[in-house]
């Protein structure tokens, strides 16, 4: 069992503080002799850095990518693919005050807790810049799927008020929709790792994420099974699902319709107003954040999204290709 | 990767289909010297069973479970744990006329697709008879926890009304919601084996379910951070949360507050009612289902719930011992 | 983690103790729509039951398989395929006097430190008994292997003076060689699963293994690079390896010759002559083995070493066929 | 699955070719609040790189690790540990003209069978090099065995005369015994995880390894039981084995006696004198290396024993843990 890492078959071990030395991560088992698109990695991080102007805070990540290993003459060499990005624009001072309070909502709990020590600066590990290795490993994710002309594409379904939400000191959470299209039937184990298992669990993995339902999800608990069964017909010779309320998956694997889901976020816990809270001497204390914090996980997380959708297909997809006799 | 394993260090793996010659699985990491109170998993496997006559199938399950290994004298040996329930009571024959037809919303397409053979009796392994397993792991992860004071309890949060659709053929969903109470801080992996990706993906391994959320879940995604943080304070001499909209887990972790979420449950695709859709070779069929069936999975699926909340406590439980320096 | 199951896409999961309910296993991962061969599982059960007459041991081991799930009119679903066999032939009360005793070279002075309990019939756990499922796996990897012209073939070496052993009430041991023959070039992983790591890791699991080589192994210690070196040659267009010192893997990958490897067994610990040992509770005692033992396990250990070299190489050959891009 | 990865709850996976811009790795799972000796690691990596100036290749690896994560002044954070060297001393150019040869007993030919491509300068992922971070990792894991007392320790117990070798432009292989002491009963697990299944594994993962035994090894396949069972006494309360043959581990389970076991190398494939082979054509050339090539692996690797030896034997320490109830 390994805690930092995503993935059987294609997998992401991710590695990083938010003010360490580096952040970054090892893709094993990528097939070899794919062309790499680095212009494609880094127009993915862009996405992610740049999301929205008006919910961005103000650390300048230029995320420079330096790959280590597994790409010779920019094709994989079928060999563990390193990567890291150096932490160069740290402010660990804005966290100096901090040191010593539990933040609400925040990990700085759990992490003593559960380790008796934590690294306070940005964040730690907990920082959302520790997702940025995803980013990288979703952009390869995708490079793979397009040759099988599958897509992932995220956009934002419902956003709180970021504009009123930044004069008032305060943070606003949202729903990301995901759609991926085009991928065969028969993607999935069909009792644990179930393809809707698996992509669950990778979405509950970025920070703030509270919720997440595929197909009509939640809204299904209120329908009647014959409003929301889909019927198989038979068009040009190709039997398919006539509507998709089961969201592309069915038994737990794809049954070649488009596998839709949504990701709910809470808002970010980090918010300008003062918040009562306790230090870890369990003293009262008023807590003022004066950080760069964004107002919204939403617009950087889209990406993100696409990013691990891509990653658990392409996962499913290779394990698929073992299985015929 | 094993598609029939659930857990890291408590695991299960399971077997079985509808109307094959048996149903079971295999615990292993259960530690050793754990008295089995095998009243409770047998009252656990009646809570299945019976759960509500207004909704149940009417095959008769008898479900008596006989241990194979790794228990002497009601006391586990630290090896690992089989177990299996015959599969006694089964009419095949209800199931000759569906044999070629894709019913809407079920996996024979799907399973179709991914194997090119599939078990039609019954449903085969993807029949909710194969969540049995479920139950037996589940009360003894139950038991596990009981010598730690932590208790899994759920319930129904709202179910459509089952007597009517019984009348029209029809079926209903439901949301089940689910509490964990006593569990400690520090349950959970920060990145990629955090407390809610782990029991997200349990949930979704259960048959019908569409939608997971924890805390205050989907509607965090309209609340702001200021109504929605959880401040720390200090009780007698003891930090913990003052409110739980984070539903006992923050970054990842347990915070030792209550572990509450919702699992939304889509109605049961086979329904009394006429359905169109196409059989193998593509024509097309009025699909008339006459086996056994419920009309809602989900007074079935509250003990399922609870099975599968107590083994991925258990198992970040027993991940949590080995972690301290 | 599973500390009961071997193979990382074709797995195994045992279960059993030698004088429990049952033995049995669940085959995990085998492709769907293979017809199983019951004979040849059956003839390999007979090969481990009835190796060698005269070291065997009294205890009729029948040996009946049943298939419990994953296979339906001789055909793989793709689904779990577990069996069992019932522990019928127990003469427990054979152990009777043993039951505090820690016999030399058993394993029931480590099972009681581990578990702070142990099954004391018939070796618990421990008993080589508990290798039956590995016939059955193996066997069914066999089959798998075939379809593709592997074949798999073990003999003894070498063993040690069984009938001479026999009147002293002694116990000798011996070596298996082993071949695996036409296995495509690509099998292994270069780092941590090497094709001879999973093999070797494979080979320790059974009872009494002491040594573990392939190629010219050992021997290769005194030799000179000029000696044992494997040049390429071309033969009808076709390039392969001259020779073959290096037992068929180079850098930890199949290259296409025979993989041939050697396994060390160790004097069965079991044997007439009376021995002095000490009890649980420390105290000195003599003890006298009236049990039905073997004299040498290599006779039935055959089968079982051409069981896992089958089941490594066919896991081996599944991951391989993810890896082309 | 993750082929660079080793261990199931210490874990470290590696990344690198040997003229790529870094060699590396990602230690995952060790615990917090480790206060790391980089004096120890430092000096670990000079056993390797100085081991034995008349084998040393004259490639100048000063191996200087930059640590990348999960350290925080000085002490572990519980949070991925990721370290790198970078390849500085690279003269590729030396492999200009075996670009297209497969060289005797070299993974030339099983990597571009595996891979349809390789990376040829230096051995690319093949290469000894590639070792260096499990030098890392293993100083960590000495670390912690020293906590707890346990120590490794492993020696040259025979080698071919490497002047001579030296002088005929030819290489020579040798064994390497290694003994883990004062390690508790009761690690191993008893089926497909045995202690001497995993430290086989781990011996058989660096290059040139062609067998392993522990106790006796392969002389007990010659001995009778009445000569190599180890009888348990009991001194000062303590009982144990009187004699050991075992090598410490019985069942697959340590017993607390000394863990001592033999890992025999075979001469580096890589000598000077002139070699008839062929190219990826198929074309029969002389193969002249020119490289800087050990003439002997063992004295370089008598640190990567130890290392993988303290990884092996925290890993199952760490697993042992979570057992008890």
């Amino acid at each position: 069992m390994n805690a930092n890492t995503i993935g059987n078959i294609f997998t992401l071990t991710t590695f990083g503080e938010s003010h360490g030395a580096a952040i970054g991560g090892v893709i094993d088992g990528c097939p070899s002799r794919l062309k790499i698109d680095f212009g494609l990695i880094e127009s993915e991080l862009k996405r992610r850095a740049t999301a929205q102007t008006q919910t961005d805070s103000q650390r300048k990540e230029t995320d420079k990518v330096e790959f280590l290993s597994g790409i010779l003459d920019g094709v994989t060499l079928g060999t563990p693919i390193a990567f890291m990005v150096r932490n160069t624009d740290c402010k660990s001072s804005d966290y100096d005050e901090l040191k010593d309070v539990y933040r609400p909502s925040h990990a700085d709990f759990t992490y003593q807790q559960k380790y008796g020590i934590r690294d306070r600066r940005g964040g730690g590990r907990a920082s959302a810049r520790c997702t940025l290795p995803i980013v990288v490993a979703g952009a390869i994710a995708k490079q793979m799927l397009m040759t099988e002309q599958i897509s992932v594409k995220a956009e934002i379904a419902s956003m709180g008020d970021v504009e009123q939400a930044r004069k008032d000191g305060d943070s606003v959470g949202g729903v990301i929709h995901c759609c991926i299209k085009n991928v065969p039937a028969g993607l999935g184990e069909p009792m644990f790792h179930k393809f809707q298992a698996d992509l669950a669990a990778a979405m509950f993995c970025l920070p703030a994420v509270k919720g997440f339902e595929y197909g009509d999800g939640f809204a299904m608990a209120t329908m009647k099974g014959s409003e929301c069964n889909d019927a198989f017909v038979c068009e040009n010779g190709k039997i398919h699902a006539a509507t998709n309320h089961s969201g592309g998956i069915q038994g737990g694997i794809t049954n070649g319709e488009d596998i839709c889901f949504n990701v709910a976020f809470k808002p970010i816990p980090s918010i300008a107003l003062p918040q009562q809270t306790v230090n870890e001497a369990g003293e009262d204390c008023t807590l003022l954040i004066k950080g760069r914090h964004d107002v919204c996980a939403v617009p950087r997380a889209v990406v993100l999204v696409e990013a691990l959708a891509a990653m658990v297909t392409v996962d499913h997809w290779m394990l698929l290709k073992r299985n015929s006799h």
